[in-house]
């Protein structure tokens, strides 16, 4: 089975299961895990913030990072696309009494300076008003595409952010794709942010977890959160070993997948049937199922008969993710089996 | 001074004045305020409804059957014009660990059914989705100039949310207003919501209070709610005296409210330098000013200076609303104001 | 019927009447009700702090207060037989995400230092423990009988607060029986409060509301707050004018009240078959029947038909309330009857 | 160092380092990791409960457990001494809206069931009162010495909340160990509780997790409240893999963890200056200190730097946990490090 759903599907590598087992370990509730403590420090370092924190999920990483951020009854900013407010259940909602609200993304993942501008009352004393307490971004940007946002406007939303008093958080479950695809240290695009969550568990191929890194003092909010969400954990240093690995070994190989990526787009941009987003910077690939007679749910069900697992991810769209487990010829088997799928139904629609 | 930034500045009537200190009064927190279950009946006979409560204002009414209606982690659908959204704090957040989920509200003030559906998640047992609970209208629209939703779009939405297993939310903070304008009893309009809140500060001219009907059972948990956010009160029967001869007394004459809006945009079409939306079923009136020099702070404040009250409500348009305070002379007098202010401008950027 | 279930029965006097018609009115939701803006002043003054706020309830005053100085996640210590804990509906926790801590509580209404120094961690940098934000106390404390915190013990509790960088909120809804029973100003009770609410409409016999006063900072949060549940009132000048009636007028009769209660003891304590708590401060006298073949339910309802209304309130103790309503006569009355009716038993009963 | 503050520093087994990295894994947020479905229904089998769900933390366990059973704004009742009450940073009202209402813990880690009863109030109507939804139970009780509940006493809850109409939910985090020290199969431990959260971290020697057993829709619901709450992990099977084998493998040893703390009881009865509970059913021993000249901050560093690790863990008394990493040779040195700092002091006092 070729396996495009998701790059969270990745396994460990066998360098990571090897260093598993060996990790150095302690109860990290106690503070004492050092495979933990050096993943952190790791973290830090390479992102270029003062402190980094484990997270058991990108979920608990952005919860946290909101609650730390932005007091009850605030509004966070979020884009009307993004995962935050699409996929993570409400959590902010829920957990810290904080309002979202969307902001229309645009076609390159960037929310419009003038749409964050409006959701600032005029009369920040009228008490009817919830007042924004953070911006979020996300980068690169899921639904739109694995779009990379520009350094230039990173640095404008972040100015915008500080004009107003606000720190800006960026959702970068996959930022190492949008360093590789900017070719940039992943510091360049996390200077623009106050705090960031980023995934292990994706491209970087972990087998669980995400980090928060921001200032001490902001990711010392985030240690007290993530207790009380119960995102503490025992001997995580067995999880931390494959973090370790995740940052030092596999981020520059994220170059294969945005390869790979870019094949399947261009492969499926000479399948008649297939309306194929062509700006693929990372590594995904969103594409819509024109041929007749095609649903998504037909189009993703038969392909997956056939070995390839694909899945719809929002307006009809698929969405297809490269990944360690994907090589290129796992990509142009994807595309024969996408073709040989929509030929039988030429032949059946005879 | 003539007031026209809302009726929610409608003084108390001299009949309402007398009753008030004359009105038979109890604790109503132990349930013993006769004047209250009075009130409370009446609205419940009213609307059709079972049951009523009374509120100290609209905003604890829309919050207290917000969450009486969603549990916690749920979505609430929302109109993206709607003062629920967008002028009650985040309440149902804060208070209810609720999210919001604006629409798209459309120029007539409904929400599109197909836009109302894209909020409900294919899989439902996806925990990432939080799941709608609640839709909510409002009825008239106050941000698109008190607009009233058609009994055939009331009973379509009911129908839809009944598809879905939710129950209908109305804003009806002046549902009075909407009934007139269809020329039918309110029970009609309210025959499509399970719940209504509705103002009787604003046309009907009560110093203080709403009402939220809706079933027995329901108003029970609104009861609740009540006492745990605040809003029982002891001896409240000296506003519910005022609220009954509202609901007895004052809804006929909102037609003349109508009346007087409708010319008092008639009037404005016919001003250089103001652009006025015509469509004015109720009592408010949308215009905007684009004679040039003119921001809206600036027309705003001469108007003002020449005793007219009127005030910017989103997206830089102006709202004047009209009410028992207001006569039609007010109305040419206000037109004159307007008018003269507008002049000044032409001779002085001679 | 001789009404000693609570003062909040109290009905607003002749004056108020008078008054409430004839009061300036305008929208308070805008800032522009004199009346209401009239009572904020005098109350503020009269309890010699900077800023004070017109509340719909008491209950709202204590939660707005408790969400304006405790973060979410944090713990409210509160004592474990005050009407915060007990009667209100948990709202700090639902509307707050504040944890309340019970501390046991002292005959005399006192909170122990030391109780209090117990729910003070002695790492507070483990997240595992929730941390304190706020001490409040009740006083006069109304479950304890109406004991009057003494002046040296709130400089006490205040202390202790300031030296863990605390706040101390003072539930005082009847803060002026307090002061009349220590013979003192009700500024100098306040003063060991960073902020205090206090009810008017309990022995001050207004009709509906309570007070928050505190510095401008913390009264512009629960303003906010305010508007956030809901209790955000019009034309609420109508309630203000009897409020300041009862600030202006009502206070010194108090010591009638306390009078009748020391009266009410000290006829019960000389019928068999009730067990007094002498101690009776203000207006606050609690018992238990000790007669055989009497369950507090049995003695209430005889009592209630006999035409004298008393309550259970907690451990089985009855509780009686003098208030305006309430003449010395009617106190003789009361223990007329309540001998009757246990009389009537030892008849039975032979 | 011979590490007895918790047992949550038990490490992972050879055999558990082993299957780590040969476990079978998926994405376990779309439900497609086999190892983890197969420690879930082994959970689930052996707790005698219909469905079982991993989770990453006691802390989330008990968290999610809470909010699936309590709606906003009831309250969880719940022993003073519990660790839900102080060491889960008021989670339940954060995330839940729930109120805590401590019991008294009686001194066997048992609470009254008149205790229980006083948390109902008389008048549930009453909507001053938040209503208890939820009893919890702590077995065996941590604070209390590790206290096993009786199965009767455990019978006896479940009939009391059941006339009550609500559900029970036991933090059995060391629920084996009570099973162990029952000499009884753990579903039969389990069989009182409506839902049950354990821990794999602890005595069990697994590194990360806890599992929440109880129905299928109640799993459900706890299900969507981890991903809400952050706790959905991606490859988490490797975690599972040492789950599966702490559940087969590790129950039956826990009676060695027993003897040793038997028997360190025994040694610290014997030794002057110290105060030892003797009631030691599992393996939780608390002790003070009474040695002149002694606080337990003192002792605690000076066994520390002896090579002895202990903890405070409540009103100044140490607490003493024995696990898989503690051999009975390392009581005995135990024994022989106490005796030799408390020794060291009286030379020194002399």
């Amino acid at each position: 089975m070729i396996e495009l759903r998701s790059d969270t599907f990745t396994l460990p590598t066998e360098e990571m299961l090897e260093a598993i087992p060996k990790a150095a370990l302690g109860d990290d509730i106690y503070g004492e895990d050092p495979t933990v403590k050096q993943l952190e420090q790791l973290a830090a370092e390479m992102l270029g913030k003062e402190a980094a924190i484990f997270m058991p999920s990108g979920t608990m990483a952005n919860l946290a990072s909101l609650m730390a951020h932005c007091p009850r009854g605030s509004k966070v900013l979020v884009g009307n696309e993004t995962d935050i407010y699409i996929y993570e259940a409400a959590g902010a909602s829920v957990c810290g009494g904080i309002m979202y609200e969307p902001i229309p993304t645009q076609p390159d993942g960037t929310l419009l300076i003038e749409d964050l501008a409006k959701a600032f009352p005029d009369d920040t004393s009228d008490p009817q008003f919830a007042l924004p307490s953070l911006i979020t971004i996300e980068n690169p940007h899921n639904r739109m595409g694995g779009k990379v946002l520009p350094l230039s406007y990173l640095e404008e939303v972040h100015q915008f952010a500080a004009s107003k008093g606000l720190p800006v958080h960026m959702d970068g479950a996959r930022i190492f794709n949008a360093a590789i695809a900017l070719g940039v240290p992943v510091c360049e695009v996390a200077q623009y942010a106050d705090s960031i969550q980023f995934c292990l568990s994706k491209g970087l191929s972990a087998p669980v977890g995400s980090m928060v890194v921001g200032t001490a003092e902001f990711i010392e909010k985030v240690y007290r959160l993530r207790k009380m969400l119960g995102g503490g954990m025992r001997q995580s240093g067995l999880l931390a070993a494959a973090g370790i690995i995740a940052l030092e070994k596999m981020v520059d190989r994220l170059a294969d997948d945005h390869a790979n990526a870019r094949r399947l787009a261009q492969g499926l941009s000479q399948i008649e049937g297939i309306e194929v987003d062509m700006d693929v910077p990372t590594n995904i690939v969103f594409f819509r199922v024109t041929a007749e007679g095609y649903t998504w749910q037909r189009f993703v069900e038969e392909c997956r008969q056939a070995g390839l697992n694909i899945a719809e991810l929002g307006h009809g769209r698929i969405r297809a993710v490269t990944h360690s487990g994907v090589t290129t010829e796992d990509i142009d088997t994807a595309l024969d089996i996408i073709r040989h799928v929509l030929s039988k139904e030429e032949v059946l629609s005879v």
